[in-house]
């Protein structure tokens, strides 16, 4: 897909506990479920280039290119591509409404508190506060989850049908911990359904197989 | 306005450190820059009603009701309201884009550490963890208000020209402790400049109006 006119950027590496939960998965899995092609540019994690800083003002993945387009905040990202298809985005005012509520809730209200939890957990677990505060935290989320189970109901996706709002809540819910939070079974069937998604594959498939080591000593061949 | 066919759901009282600063000024400032009347409906921040679980999944404010849309979060509420005119959306696809995604960074990107501090701050300062926990906190804001500062550089607006992402992005901002924190000078200014337009000063007032006592003795008075 080199010639594709759509480009996001991802990163070349990152540690085993993040791959197939990096942001550009959503933008990735968009595009699958509508059959578009995308090609992809690389960048380093570890050291990102300072120019991508004007691409994306907090150095953070995906960016998004097309044509004149330039796109960042995997949220905007998703629901720009959703416009573009009535499979991911309804056309009737009021479902589309409620579609693009719950994209939106997904980023400021559910991702917050799970990005704070996994930032502990991963970064910041030796450090005197974090079990500290993590036991309130783990609260607040086991709250929110239970509300978002209460919306969800025995629906199979937040907006009625599958939309690109379920392909960003869902990933939200993905960083969730295995263990040691109490997650509603009916989220956890919705993510399971959400992951059945062929798109879901294809899009996390394509995220890990841009990971490969072969990938990263071209790489370094090419700083060396 | 109560026959306006906007209906926007806002608090009826609220501490005084939050007056001024609930999240139905974003709507309602939104409304005012493009000239549009709404109707308040106000409810219990200290006792939500049961019900508006179902309209809000969070029993968080604003909603939104137009008609048979109906929308949550503030971020898609302001973008609803974006899309109806120009002057808060740009109609050119490029700087479209530029909006939208300063639009979802405000909610994604910069709004939640800044949530966290807040949360810190009014809610569990006297707690063992608090004062461990802050400082990674503060230089973790410090950083992205300096790469936002950056990215607005000598620009008036994030997105060239007043958008709703400066809504959005301005009002995130206010909630910023007034002391201890290194904000940018640059991005002191395009506060004041922000608040400094008739559209928020408007938005401002009729937020703080509908805390008057006199509605509050209203609700103990239905309440009794």
């Amino acid at each position: 897909m080199a010639q594709a006119p759509i480009e996001i950027v991802a990163f070349e590496w990152v540690p085993r506990f993040a791959r197939g939960h990096v942001r550009d998965l959503r933008a990735r899995w968009a595009l699958e479920e509508i059959g578009l092609a995308y090609r992809t540019r690389l960048i380093s994690a570890m050291d990102r280039p300072a120019a991508y800083f004007s691409e994306q003002p907090f150095g953070q993945v995906p960016a998004y290119r097309e044509g004149e387009i330039d796109l960042f905040e995997s949220g905007a990202i998703v629901l720009h591509i959703a416009e573009k298809d009535e499979r991911l985005m309804p056309r009737d005012p009021a479902e589309r409404a409620r579609a693009c509520s719950w994209l939106v809730a997904a980023v400021g209200s559910v991702e917050p508190p799970i990005m704070e939890l996994m930032t502990i957990d991963r970064f910041s677990a030796a450090e005197a506060w974090a079990p500290l505060r993590r036991p309130g935290l783990v609260a607040f989320i086991e709250q929110r989850l239970g509300r978002l189970a209460t919306a969800l109901g025995d629906a199979p996706w937040l907006a009625g049908r599958f939309t690109a709002a379920d392909i960003m809540m869902v990933d939200v819910l993905r960083n969730l911990p295995a263990e040691g939070l109490q997650i509603p079974q009916s989220l956890r069937d919705y993510i399971a359904r959400a992951e059945a998604r062929p798109a879901f594959q294809a899009a996390l498939a394509a995220q890990l197989a841009d990971f490969t080591p072969d990938r990263v000593s071209r790489k370094e061949g090419m700083q060396a």
